[in-house]
């Protein structure tokens, strides 16, 4: 009855990018009726140091393509962040997309005691695969998600919760 | 190897009320050395109709406590959501500690594919346990727990990703 690693983060990625997917297209369908430039809301923070609407959904994708990428040991697609607009945007997300569906099973299950590094400039983080995922790569993904999210409705785009979670 | 679903729910809500009691406490302590009063914080919210930082916390409370309770077919502690003050939203942070950590993993492990219902005013939602976890309580209960930190940061409040993270 257990559950298997790869049933915690390929299939729940998806899920999040189906939503956001969504979402990102009501607000861009909402700028339009409105007169809003796309550049304005793509622009969007919640605080000056915080990062705007289009880095939040970057980092969407880059925690879920590096998740999968270390934990399978598969090079993860380079991916710039040079996006610009809505369309790129959407671009970035189906790429992400496309990649994580070509990742087989057996690079993910039973990795839930190997080992994960995550460098980041200053210094590096170690982890075991689930810890990893349930400590790190769910939190960050939700964040990213929730603060795309919470940046469009700040803005007074017209989606509700349950555009985040999607249909359940 | 595969993860059992005590796993995926009771210590990573703990993690995460640990992560946001540090967090509240930091900006409490912010506010006072700035003079800004706690009722203002505490009312902050990021869109006029999106809930202020006292019901995030409510929420992510809600999240964890119920959805343990729902698969674990146990009686979750009632609670009145009258929270006022960051001391009483650390006693419900605690409250919600002592319920999570009192619930057996018997009661959780292996309930992946038992039936739970989500009462709303409006309907009802039927799930299967693990499908409930990864679809619907975990990004809740980020999407709750970002929003409060995302209205500290919109405010000003000095936290930063590492505290939303708590220990890495």
């Amino acid at each position: 009855m257990a559950t298997e690693l790869y049933d915690l983060t390929v299939p729940v990625f998806l899920r999040g990018f189906k939503a956001m997917a969504a979402f990102l297209d009501k607000a861009r369908a909402w700028a339009d009726e409105q007169g809003i430039p796309h550049e304005e809301l793509l622009a969007a923070r919640l605080a000056e140091d915080m990062a705007p609407l289009t880095a939040q959904i970057q980092r969407v994708s880059d925690s879920a393509k590096l998740a999968v990428a270390r934990i399978g040991r598969i090079e993860a697609p380079a991916m710039a962040d040079t996006e610009t607009s809505f369309d790129e945007l959407q671009a970035r997300i189906a790429a992400t997309i496309a990649f994580l569906k070509a990742v087989p099973r057996e690079a993910i299950d039973g990795r839930e005691d190997a080992d994960v590094e995550v460098k980041t400039p200053s210094r590096s983080f170690h982890f075991k695969g689930l810890p990893y995922v349930t400590g790190f790569v769910l939190p960050n993904f939700y964040f990213h998600m929730t603060a795309a999210y919470a940046i469009l409705r700040h803005k007074g785009a017209p989606v509700g919760k349950m555009d985040y979670l999607g249909g359940i």
